[in-house]
């Protein structure tokens, strides 16, 4: 059993909040958000104080299409720039390099660059080439993260391997992602200290990156923060994959230091998300329901969202064939 | 601190899995319920393995008008049983009553009724009305629960005089109310250790009934689970007032006793809910989000909904004004 952490009325000086409304959120529009949403968000978040903003992923064009994807997919550096110019604010710009689809070589010293830091996103089995990557980020000066995906569906001790074998790197901040949006607080609460026990020793802070499809995306967030994570993922209203994540909004109104602002936020909301909300679908339904209780890759759920399917019976019944 | 009571796969007997569609719905759509609809929200419960279902409250019609509201406001024993005959299932019937808007007078001996429980909703300053109202009911032969609202605005030490008073009385189940959604699960932890140390040495229940403001509902109701409260308030996707309540699908998603049936909820859900999803409107939103951190009362959020008001910014503003 962990520690807990400060109060509920304590300020917390390690909390750092990361906004990734345009990392998760291009998961739902293939990226294509408008220059005017992303400058619109980043004024919002020096605004409201936020640490970080994922501002998308810097995949390499040589690996998926320009064509099908927006500039958030690839974050030339032209393209941040356009919005953050030399991004003289106390906001952190980051970007998330997949593993097998960034390719270091086009990433440049952090002396060229306004990003700060690079998250590096993994599944287990890739992780010798996600040190690599994470190596030659911090080698060339930037922070960096690494956020182990699909842990809920980690066989026997191998989660225990990726964190005693991370804790050996450079790496600042070992993520836990819910990915499947399966986890419930008691779950998470073991992971936080699993986690801590890894990278607390070496100096290393843990982050949380939750997903909503049980609607607990909040409360794992707080439950991971109660007992020691610094790192706390949100998007600005849950925008994100599927159930989405975190929302901004409901965080902010938790956390007790005044740095943190709401109110750009809800003009953030009331401005551009109202809009948005006619045109993309994410947030929680049964179907997302359905896939995070069986810890299943939400992509069944999604085409059904897509598909306006709300038969639901044969939805459930379809997902539990498959085990069979 | 409280203990645990089981771990994340136990099977809890005295886990009481409590419907509350109809009668918290119904102060979504002034209890206008169809008859189909309640009739096959009973069937869900039974196919369910649900433990009580709540058809409604016991309000006189010579107090709220019968005009202005449906059926279920009222709850007449010749309407309940037009749905459940003698209900001859292991699922429970229970109906509400208001302090001040039931007469005891017009209700009749349980060995008349099909009703099993009935739970008796109280504001602190009527505690006194509430217990006899309790005691009444208690000595006609019915189950009763003591359902204390809006105890997030409790003075001082009042809460603990309150539980105090109502564990010499034969209340059988005393319950956690989070009228105004603004409870965390670290006071949800609380509350259950102050509520099981008044009722458990006299072998009274503890119950929940969350609201999803800040959309914790489901996170709360675990909380309060995991440490030892039995009866768990839920609603089929969450309709109720304002925000919302705890699902039933996620909570039966949760549950690892065999007798709780998902399917049927599925089912219901499908054929019942899609289409009141088009008409009736409940449910997070930024509006909750802001009372709920306030702790206040709903009804500003509620208004906003009912306009179609999305100016966050201007709400807030005004929520926060009221305290100067």
């Amino acid at each position: 059993m962990v520690e807990k952490k400060g109060s509920i009325l304590t300020v917390r000086e390690d909390i750092k909040v990361f906004d990734c409304t345009i990392r998760d959120g291009g998961l739902v529009n293939n990226y294509h958000f408008t220059d005017e949403f992303v400058k619109a968000l980043y004024e919002t978040c020096v605004a409201a104080g936020v640490d970080y903003m994922e501002i998308g992923k810097n995949v390499s064009p040589t690996v998926m299409s320009e064509e099908e994807y927006g500039a958030w997919n690839f974050c030339k550096e032209a393209d941040i720039r356009k919005i953050v110019g030399e991004n003289n604010t106390s906001l952190k710009i980051a970007t998330m390099a997949d593993v097998g689809r960034t390719i270091k070589e086009e990433i440049p010293p952090k002396s060229e660059s306004v990003v700060d830091m690079i998250r590096v996103a993994t599944y287990i089995h890739q992780l010798p080439e996600a040190i690599e990557l994470i190596e030659d980020f911090h080698a060339k000066g930037y922070e960096t993260t690494c956020n182990i995906m699909a842990i809920s569906k980690s066989f026997d001790d191998e989660l225990d391997q990726v964190l005693e074998t991370l804790s050996k790197t450079n790496v600042d901040v070992i993520y836990i992602a819910d990915s499947f949006g399966s986890f419930y607080p008691e779950q998470i609460n073991k992971l936080t200290a699993k986690y801590l026990g890894a990278a607390k020793p070496v100096g290393k802070k843990v982050g949380i990156h939750a997903h909503n499809n049980l609607t607990l995306a909040y409360a794992n967030t707080l439950e991971a923060m109660i007992y020691g994570t610094s790192y706390l993922d949100v998007t600005v209203s849950g925008l994100g994959r599927g159930a989405g994540n975190c929302a901004m909004e409901l965080l902010l109104g938790f956390l007790k230091n005044p740095k943190y602002k709401l109110l750009p936020v809800l003009k953030f909301i009331e401005t551009h998300i109202v809009p948005l909300e006619k045109e993309l679908d994410w947030g929680p339904s049964v179907p997302y329901i359905l896939t995070g209780h069986l810890n299943e890759h939400p992509r069944p759920a999604m085409k059904a969202r897509d598909e306006g399917d709300t038969q639901y019976v044969k939805f459930y019944n379809k997902l539990t064939e498959e085990y069979s």
